[in-house]
């Protein structure tokens, strides 16, 4: 409380929000600037995030908050490139490999994606723990060797640095430890101020819905979705946001290495159904975003052929080799480390799969290692589970339902607690479900 | 966020209050001790402090929250005295010396007032500031002088120590840099746990409502007094709210030491009327608690009867004496400072006065230097408002309104500048407005 009269408008500020009003743009960018430069006590900055989880932001309050963020550091030039820049952002799931194998087939099709990934927090995976999983592989890359990847090959996939929006890192940790995660604003702020900082001319949002998901409504979803859509069209960059299922775990591998695996798989033109056909919706929505007007049967077509011809697999080699990667990955999948024990769950009696619950999953996988309790926790990336059988699948009793690679034996038994209740199998085959149950733009 | 890791339960304690979730006993008490220990970092207190500004705490936590805050540093055990210990509390007003001249008058009944008060804060005045307007007066008593002088003399007139309810020092520093100060519980909580830790017998709050009032209109005067009630009740303490006008100022000082020259002339039998009034309600409800049962006309004959006799006062200077102020000054106004300029408001035109804003005055006062702006500043004992036309005087042109003594010029000119609006004069006589808006018990 030493500095508390260095900031008295900083409590006046708190009391409009508290009271429901609306701050000006340049209150706003004030706080974000000067919370950035460590000039507004942590204290006073939860106070007003609390608020704001309390009262909300408005589009007009949204749109400058964001700006705020999105310039509290460098941002990324890449308007000397002549092809379009689109990225797509995931509110994260379980199983959910897509960005991986989609960042090269779009690519192949002439479109640059300089994309900025994250971590796995809570049950979810995180894409850079994934592809840590290759040997060598880097995606910690500062502004300069970015930029220079993604001109040489269209495509980069790194984690975020330390210059690029350091008021979402700071506003970020803080939210963590003081209750301020779960808001509309705050969520869609902090994802889309760190995908405008990499000069995008377009973005896809694929927002998980169900039991896996952060959203577990497609009420929810469709909020953040036209918070964010709200958000890109302040910024003047078009934004489609697709609202997917993940009431199931996407694709068979569950894990890091697994999802490599399964990633290769895709790029080779034989991975699950599921997975491949969001990819390649995903795909037709970002090739839409960078030639508006194309025909989209067209625009699918493009994107099946860059896996066909291998030009898909090819960029992911050549990325990954930039990376500092072992790109012989592609052709060698025992390059990718598998952990030593393994367990098979098997069907307790015969029927359909009528339930295999994603959290229940991911939070399996969590305990068996492959992501973090807290965020200091490491991962370990040879762990994991492949599904045998999902929604729909008719089993026999006795029949495989998964595949567990496990470390520790104390952290399978952990697992299996949890795993225990994720399938459920009746008489009847589940009613269908759409795997794209929505597309907002 | 160095130590984010070493409270995970207070995170989960924050986002429970946050999705309007009870907490438990042991959990509310856990967060006080360990935030007034220093184990909480103020920004996750910040955080909880906001959640229940907007979701409240229930009657059981409040209750629970008082008594931890209460036993938060020691407490007063004046259980070995005979007689009753009875205190009164003002949620603070203007012209408001009440707690000066009722002290001495009710200790002069037979019943001990240990009382503790605050500095002026905000537009309205502190029976502190007033107190050390005597010379050599001494409000910071060490615990054990503090019962020493109530074991002497039935009364001391104090403020609050380093060790009693430090959480509450602690709490109110962060509310008042966040935005959190405005909340019932939160308000309630902070008064009923520095009044309870005075080893009290039953209390009497004065709840101001009016313009010059934290609380604005008699509902939310009427919710916190029964909040106050309530934990009252859930401590074994019974609890008298008197719901009071301060839409004009109390009585015709106000300021400091001018405001002791009126308590003076209460102590003396010739005060203003209101004041007096006041005083002799608010007495007759703490006789009334120290022996339930009691007549109220024979209690208001003993008040009378302890001015009448000029024992109030008698008690009054040795509770100066002992508290190393110099008793000549109750029969030698002069040794009250007064500051060197006088300045004169005189009436606009003839009439009524229909409106004399309390919170215009306050204003004014802390303008001229009475008052505090923030918390760190002094205040000048000598400057200050005499009242000499209030609600319902009749005044012709050029009459005086009031007479200010000021020391700087600049000041004086600041203070004029807002009491310029303070007085209403018109051609009809405002309807009549009780004191005393109503008693809850």
């Amino acid at each position: 409380m030493t500095n508390r009269h260095r900031h008295p408008s900083m409590t006046e500020l708190i009391v409009r929000k508290r009271d429901g009003l609306a701050l000006e743009a340049d209150e706003l960018s004030w706080i974000v600037e000067h919370y950035t430069a460590d000039a507004i006590p942590h204290y006073q900055m939860s106070a007003f995030l609390m608020a704001v989880v309390w009262r909300g932001l408005d589009a007009a309050e949204l749109a400058t908050w964001t700006e705020a963020m999105l310039h509290s550091g460098e941002v990324i030039d890449l308007s000397h490139l002549a092809v379009p820049k689109i990225d797509k952002h995931s509110t994260g799931g379980v199983g959910d490999k897509v960005s991986i194998p989609l960042v090269p087939i779009v690519a192949a099709c002439g479109v640059a994606v300089p994309m900025i990934s994250g971590r796995g927090l809570g049950h979810t995976g995180g894409t850079l723990d994934k592809l840590e999983s290759i040997p060598g592989f880097i995606t910690a890359l500062d502004p300069h060797r970015f930029v220079e990847i993604v001109e040489r090959f269209g495509i980069v996939l790194a984690g975020q640095s330390e210059t690029l929006v350091p008021a979402d890192r700071r506003i970020y940790a803080l939210r963590d430890a003081t209750g301020t995660v779960e808001s509309f604003p705050l969520i869609a702020s902090s994802i889309m101020s760190k995908k405008l900082a990499e000069g995008l001319d377009g973005l896809v949002l694929d927002v998980k819905v169900g039991t896996g998901a952060f959203m577990k409504d497609a009420e929810s979803a469709r909020r953040l979705a036209r918070t964010m859509i709200g958000i890109g069209e302040a910024h003047d960059t078009p934004v489609v946001a697709v609202l997917t299922d993940m009431d199931q775990p996407l694709g068979r591998a569950v894990g890091n290495a697994n999802e490599i695996a399964e990633s290769l798989d895709i790029l080779e033109g034989h991975g699950p159904a599921d997975v491949t056909e969001l990819i390649m919706h995903i795909g037709e929505e970002m090739l839409l975003l960078a030639q508006p007007g194309r025909d989209r049967g067209d625009a699918r077509a493009a994107l099946e052929q860059s896996v066909a011809s291998g030009h898909a697999m090819e960029v992911f080699a050549s990325v990954i080799e930039a990376q500092g990667g072992d790109p012989k990955v592609v052709e060698d999948r025992s390059l990718l480390v598998v952990a030593p024990g393994q367990h098979r769950i098997t069907a307790p009696a015969s029927g359909y799969v009528r339930r295999c619950d994603a959290l229940a999953v991911g939070l399996a996988a969590v305990r068996l290692g492959a992501g973090r309790a807290a965020k200091e926790d490491s991962v370990e990336h040879g762990v994991g589970i492949v599904l045998e059988a999902k929604r729909g699948d008719r089993v026999e009793k006795g029949d495989v339902l998964a595949e567990i690679a496990f470390g520790d034996p104390e952290r399978l038994e952990a697992a299996l607690g949890l795993l225990d209740q994720a399938w459920e199998i009746g008489e009847e085959p589940p009613t269908a479900r759409p795997l794209v149950i929505d597309t907002l733009r």
